[in-house]
């Protein structure tokens, strides 16, 4: 974990909403898939991985996941009986979130992803 | 994933993007002072704590905290070099995030805080 950077880059964040609808409902029980998911994400958009655990809630029910970033954070919450996954990608510094987010439409093709931009400490 | 219907529900979460201005450099970078603020907040909401960590960036720098919740989560970003904390507060279910607003609010009561508020899964 030396080589992470120590943030130093002005409180300016782009935090992206993500609503995604149609997705598949073992997909959004998969805890493992969901976790490389989110850093591969990351790493999409050029941000570092300090540590990430994705919660089970068990007898079908969803996940809840975060990845926490040295550029903040990646979270995610998940309804499988909807087919329902709410995702924040919260990235600050020099990280591309579009990128991230391209990485999560490429894996999930067929989902209706609503997303809301919103400058944090601007 | 195609044949899954697009649900229509109603909202299944409630988000608060907080951002706090003019907040003290010392208490930005005081990590269990951090810890107890966003459980107390979540605890204030009707939420249901199931984990939190607070990162330390060291060095003077600011911290990043998640808790998760079983109604979704609170995290944090701070830069004391600014003044300045990022919170968001994701809260489903029976809880009343005003409630943890609330108590972020009164706990640094001289912040300039500019909250807005999210639908998601709406």
């Amino acid at each position: 974990m030396s080589a992470v950077p120590v943030p130093r880059f002005a409180p300016r964040g782009t935090h992206w909403l993500v609503d995604c609808y149609g997705v598949d409902a073992l997909l959004l029980r998969d805890a493992p898939t969901i976790e490389a998911l989110l850093r591969d994400a990351a790493r999409a958009a050029g941000a570092h991985v300090l540590s990430s655990h994705v919660h089970r809630f068990g007898d079908g029910a969803g996940v809840t996941g975060v990845v926490v970033l040295a550029e903040s954070h990646l979270t995610i919450h998940t309804w499988p009986e909807h087919g329902f996954a709410a995702i924040d990608l919260f990235l600050c510094g020099e990280t591309e979130p579009e990128r991230a987010i391209a990485h999560l439409e490429s894996a999930w093709p067929d989902a209706r992803i609503v997303k809301t931009r919103h400058a944090r400490g601007a």
